[in-house]
């Protein structure tokens, strides 16, 4: 399979790669490195990047930002930072690469646990992966083509422990092997419209 | 109790508002009719209301607009309909309530069956759904005071079932008094961070 993978050198996305890689050419995108050039919060950037790579397969996402801070103190702004990024990101990558994959080809967004299980400042991250779940439910029966959407919702990921530890007490530490695998599910396997639980 | 309803005209809000008057004081909001003007996708609407209204017990909203279309027609316009008011006016609400209601007191917000069994055209209105659950999780948990945070995710209504029937194919409709209730639930009750489905 030809995949773009965007967020290819972030702490998941690193690991997907690797792993895709062993059997699949994987077009890797990134803000400022990889292949391509893809700010998922600059939708010129995708749509440069879909009219530009042809016959891909499928397209997995492991980028967004969302704002961090505690309820009282959240801003507008805060949350559309999240919306702009994460959220509307993804969903522009769904919007606009749906004209663009090959038939039965996928698309693989990344939300996490915050969605069911938020922490303290988390209210942003929150809602933006739970709107992406029910975005994922809803795509998935309106996609053509044979065109394939899940999602990944992965605890706080082992590689990333030790700097947000403080920030989800009492959370176990997801394997990144295990995360990798939920991508590859995703991508390689035949389920459509499913939240892949890492936790 | 005192309590602003905003969307008191709607569909659910006129049967919500039935039911609190017999027991409560019910500032009825909408945006062009009721006690006071509050348009949730213009903020200083919002602002302007918790300013003047004093004493405030709870807050509902039963009001949010989205948009409907297919997916491969669904404009990032389309999605920011949804955004800015359903979405991110509710948030607003909750925002800047949070400073405003009385100690021990509670949001109701308003969602809907689609977050969890979406149905053609709905993709824009699940995630804004989605988005409403997963921040009342994370709201509920840092709200100060005492406040409390629900929502109301009801399935296709019985007073809005003839008009809509069509777009949810094999839905039972639900009983507006079921409804009503579930808004009682939240604001008479203690429950904090919960989706109170009726469907």
């Amino acid at each position: 399979m030809k995949i773009l993978l965007i967020g290819a050198s972030g702490t998941i996305g690193s690991k997907v790669s690797v792993e895709l890689e062993k059997r699949h050419e994987v077009v890797k995108a990134g803000r400022n490195s990889g292949d391509i050039n893809i700010d998922i919060s600059d939708i010129s950037t995708i749509k440069k990047a879909f009219g530009e790579l042809k016959d891909l397969d499928a397209c997995i996402c492991c980028a967004g930002d969302v704002a961090w801070a505690e309820l009282s103190e959240l801003s507008e702004e805060d949350f559309y930072v999240g919306i702009k990024s994460k959220l509307m990101g993804q969903i522009n990558l769904v919007r606009i690469g749906q004209k663009f994959l090959k038939d039965n080809g996928s698309f693989t967004l990344t939300t996490g646990i915050l969605a069911e299980d938020p922490v303290k400042t988390s209210a942003v991250a929150s809602m933006v992966n739970g709107g992406i779940h029910s975005f994922v439910l809803a795509a998935a029966q309106e996609l053509q083509r044979g065109l394939r959407i899940n999602a990944v919702s992965a605890g706080v990921v082992e590689d990333a422990y030790e700097k947000y530890a403080s920030f989800f007490p009492g959370h176990t530490p997801v394997s990144m092997s295990k995360v990798g695998s939920a991508y590859c599910k995703s991508v390689e396997g035949i389920i459509n419209g499913q939240i892949i639980r890492v936790y």
